[in-house]
């Protein structure tokens, strides 16, 4: 079996680890521990008598129920479907019209994916520009020197010193996005929450983009793990930019990836537009019933938002405190990691010992064999993964 | 909300019936009424504990399941889509890579989609050029002339007789299928058996085209409700032509098209790039879990397969007694019909006075307010819409 090249593969974790895929402890794939909540499940399960009819393909009660989310928008702006991954898709198709899209790398190996099915053109713009970043990318075994990307990180504390920044909510803690310059027949697709490095930057930052590209695709797969309060969405500018489409996941937030089920914010031409080019019933009906549940759930998306900044602090702490292991400060549900060791053999032995999986960066080349990517699970899993780091690295050392 | 321009729309017909979509007898999609078999609801309650996690992208374990639906392939010959309306999506982004493709009309509205969603060159061909078919397009409102596209049939007979054509057997009622002249550069995109006729092609006829088009996609979503020896599925050649590709539903026969599963047949090189080119988790992990549960459903199978000509021979016997309708022969799980009454105002009125909704043929540019299209249901079903257009059209007289 081929390594794969995202997260959340069990199938080929749990033939590394010589045991069933239902045993094996997974922070590859970045979703939510707590769900999926209950109603959803309850939803899917009274609606199985609906199998024997096709979905409704305007998928108009789907559509009230989401913009109920974002009460700025009518229905029209907003388009499921079958996980953002299908809408990335037909996003790319557009970007492809385009003479040249941007995506900022280290990037979600999908857009790639997206665009190449297209044959647009790509041009990578390293994140971080003449940034730290680059050189920890340069020099993956020194120490990062974390003072300009977060001025308030203070690089040369003791590994087992708490650190300053163990949560993420202050803007201080912004890399800069980098200084884009555009043609008037340029494309733009990135995500904020940056994935793999949890970097989010404020709304402010990307206005600018807005006027300066044909096209800005902003993926907000993760950003609904920030309270309400906290985001940095650019969906309340959607109605001015006809040229901006964002994505949004609900399968990562409320546990359900197996099920599939995204949506677009954009203008209802484009939409309309992606309805025509796309097969006409993309999302299964269970699906609807799950979405038109959670959206209603504040309960759940209340507890969501007050377990993560403190389970994310704790694990930060805890990667921070094992020698050799660098976590950067995260907006979203993981944690990105240097590591002085060899990903792709930590990966290994925590697979072979521990039944973990942990998200090799063998995907991202910027990043490669001194990176791994961890989900932020409960305070019992988070610990299991430290106690087995911990394990392996003694091991390694 | 706009006229529907696929069957199985009940949201549309319930707001035109004015009652819970729930109420509507549909006989507008072509899904058997026996389904779904217990198998598949029961391997989809028995994983909804797996949606927490991602489908495995390679869906390995559901290709090894398919391909003992057709032994003589390997899995890696088949793969698997969210619906095959996904898969004639990636089919038609080859088929325009060629210079045109052909499509035989009257042709399913979603051939148009797919192929205008690339920008293809399309040629329409009328499917029974100089012959009867057409004179059936032109005069509508005349008795159809069968004699030649069905030898046996006896046009002459009067609607009340016994037709010795109650069931779609024999080769004797083909249609001859069109002699097409191709170039190199050409694709065709066909299915077998048609819809919206019914009619089926021996594969002998087909053939032909292997060696005459660059690219052959056989929409051959409707040929599991044929037995096995009665089958005249391209399958067993698809080993010697590279250029043919085989679409595949199981929705329909296994009653899930709410689930959305289906699955192309083609050479490997060619499914790999379609992997490339959409999303890594198309399918869902419920659709996995039913998919390989009804492939081993022997006895739902020959229930089907018990139950399809009978009662499609009584509904065909019945429609052709009713004054004014011209069932056609089908050998599918829907019959074509021919109305000398306007087929949107039959519609209409089975919908407001019987909540029982038919397929019009409206998004049928060759058929048109002259044609409707009725799935074939259970025997109890199957009279009630029988009563139901009797009193609507005593109505009309």
């Amino acid at each position: 079996m081929k390594r794969p090249i995202h997260g959340g593969n069990l199938a080929w974790a749990a033939a590394r680890a010589g045991c069933a895929p239902s045993l094996i402890l997974d922070f590859s794939a970045s979703i939510n521990p707590l769900g999926p909540p209950k109603c959803a499940i309850a939803a899917i399960e009274s609606h199985l008598d609906k199998l024997v009819a096709y979905p409704e393909p305007d998928y108009y009660p789907l559509r009230v129920a989401l913009s109920q989310l974002h009460p700025t928008l009518n229905p029209d702006w907003i388009l499921p479907g079958n996980g953002s991954a299908e809408l990335l898709t037909w996003a790319a198709r557009e970007l492809s019209q385009l003479a040249e899209t941007i995506i900022l790398t280290p990037a979600f190996s999908d857009y790639q994916r997206a665009l190449r099915a297209f044959n647009a053109r790509i041009r990578a713009c390293l994140l971080f520009g003449s940034h730290p970043f680059v050189e920890f990318v340069g020099a993956k075994h020194s120490r990062p020197d974390l003072s300009v990307f977060y001025p308030n990180f203070n690089a040369n504390a003791s590994p087992n010193a708490q650190s300053p920044i163990t949560n993420y909510q202050s803007p201080d803690y912004q890399s800069p996005i980098p200084k884009l310059v555009s043609g008037k027949d340029q494309g733009l697709l990135l995500n904020n929450p940056h994935n793999p490095t949890g970097q989010l930057w404020d709304t402010a930052n990307l206005l600018p983009y807005l006027e300066q590209f044909a096209l800005v695709v902003v993926d907000e797969a993760f950003m609904d793990f920030l309270p309400p309060d906290q985001q940095q969405s650019l969906i309340p500018w959607v109605q001015d930019y006809p040229n901006l489409v964002i994505l949004r996941s609900l399968t990562k937030f409320y546990s359900l990836p197996g099920l599939r089920l995204g949506y677009a914010i954009a203008h209802p031409e484009r939409l309309q537009r992606w309805q025509q080019w796309r097969d006409p019933w993309s999302v299964n009906v269970l699906a609807v019933a799950a979405g038109r549940a959670v959206v209603q759930d504040q309960a759940f998306q209340q507890q969501t938002w007050d377990w993560l900044p403190a389970a994310r602090s704790l694990l930060f702490q805890g990667l921070l405190s094992l020698p050799g292991l660098h976590p950067y400060p995260s907006a979203a549900n993981f944690l990105l990691v240097r590591s002085e060791y060899s990903c792709s053999q930590l990966q290994e032995d925590l697979l072979k010992y521990h039944r973990i999986l942990i998200r090799d960066c063998l995907s991202f080349p910027e990043l490669g064999d001194g990176y791994f990517r961890v989900a932020i699970r409960t305070q019992g899993d988070n610990q299991r993964l430290l106690d087995a780091l911990k394990a392996v690295i003694s091991y390694e050392l």
